[in-house]
């Protein structure tokens, strides 16, 4: 299902092809995936939320791949179906092993389960890590 | 507020003991934080949680620091005070540096914004993706 | 996949076809929707969910669109594809244009961001704020 | 608790003063909350999220109290006590009487009552609404 | 903090009175906690939640406890801390004991574990169970 | 759409077929679901979250149903589609009527809606809750 009409390059406006084409620099590939194409609909949502994921998935005190790999962690706590198979691929292109995936998912799911049980026994924050 | 009694070292059982002292232990520290000495009201799923800890946050494919980052967003996303500042202070440990946590943040943040706009926008996973 | 058996208007009990009624009446449309098909199979959550629905949802202090775009926002944040296909549809029939669509998502997807990095960041409320 | 150290104008850089500056210009007020004072310590994450809110709270097709309204909304949905808080004074400064508080309310708890209902039952999207 | 006033009984209008009159008969108690003492600034949301959570939470299918417990179990998942608080209390009051909360934190802490494993591992559902 | 591979039991390394035939005999079925299927790509993982599950939903001070019931409550609150079927599937066989899953559905709805009451209306926790 796809309420939200894609625009393809072919029919999008000349501000649209800007960014259509800055992505695909930025990521050199020839294609680009439906999320922009979906937020194309907005051209101020797809300028911005483009600019903003490119600073801040850039190479800096995180490595990209760790990025993609916390990106991966976050929707899969947000059960974000679209989210976790376009990251999971995202974090695959940049060397992400099926060893790292399956810890990474250990990772996941474990935390989603302390984080209850420390609200479920309404557990007090230790002074120490005030 | 904190409902649940903390079970000190000098109160716990040997069976609670034996967990403290290992946690203590695999944590080269002297202390054992709230989260352990709540669930040692149940010793059964203290050891349980202590043993998948240990097991899941070993080092790996991927290394305890990143992993520590991977909880702080999967916690920092489910909103938990506790998990945030306890798991915050142990990535802290394992060598996250201000640069780095802003840069986590900043991930995090996106993430969960993205996730929403995939959402109501409705869109269809690509077929590269599948 | 839908699991639960859909009650139609045909094969519905006397007290279940009065809900579907007053439904149709109040929409003013000829058909209804499967969330109220699927409830149909708990008489007594159906007339008691259609009554809390009907009291909210009428014009008020807020106006029906503005109540109908809060329902989206909600759909959105907790990853609902029923609630954001229906009630975006609602929201639209009551006048949600394009461009107020896109600007939803916009303030939806920023709220998700800064929620976190409230929680993240570990902020204070202020005192004004209290 | 607050980890964050909380970064005062009299303290702050000239590239952060800039930022309080403009927020405190833009709302018309003389202090800046200390949701910004903790992004103060990432000067970059700062100047990106207050950018981005400027644009997306900006009066456009929708007004900003509806605006500040859908964002307590998204707030109250994820528990953001330090969000609830912050948006809940900003839709007030902006005109929500108690009167639309009450109905804000009342529309976030129903929509997360029939989100669940939605999932719990398996509907199926009708194809109208696709 | 607690940003909306409590009404107390001697400071409620007569309809707030009533809906307060009920709540204690139900419980035999002479008291009624905050939640229903803020909700009473709206006296129609307080009297539909009311009604709705004494028609939901009555003996049926399911007895009390179990009902209670799914409460907390649900509350632990949201990171509600008043909910936890007061649902664990009512569950408390109805029966449940220290193990039965112990193996109802496992389970939900368990269930919030493998709700990730299964998204992020994209697991198709089978066809046993559509 | 199913990204993660299903291993077989024909396919499966000797450790898995181990699992697996645990899990066939703790439930007395000659077949496995697709989400062992998918974790026995990591068969670290595949073991530690059979062997939880499997002292976590044996009989206790709980019993099964009333742990399956919680376990579907806890996936509706998170939207994990595939987990509500399966868990729902797994409640009827253990015994939950269609009176009983109305009732759940109910109690879980409105849990979700008076988390956020809760929340919105910042209510503070009362003392004898403490």
């Amino acid at each position: 299902m796809a309420v939200t009409k894609l625009i393809e390059y072919a029919d999008a406006s000349p501000e649209v092809r800007a960014v259509y084409d800055d992505i695909m620099a930025a990521r050199k590939t020839d294609w680009v995936n439906n999320f922009w194409k979906a937020l194309a609909n907005d051209p101020v949502t797809l300028r911005r939320t483009w600019e903003s994921i490119k600073q801040i998935m850039a190479p800096g005190a995180l490595d990209p791949l760790t990025k993609e790999m916390v990106y991966v962690a976050v929707s899969v706590t947000n059960q974000c179906s679209y989210c976790i198979a376009s990251h999971n691929a995202a974090a695959r292109k940049r060397g992400m092993t099926d060893a790292m995936f399956h810890e990474l998912m250990a990772v996941v799911g474990m935390a989603n389960e302390t984080n209850r049980l420390a609200a479920g026994y309404q557990v007090e924050i230790d002074d120490r890590f005030k």
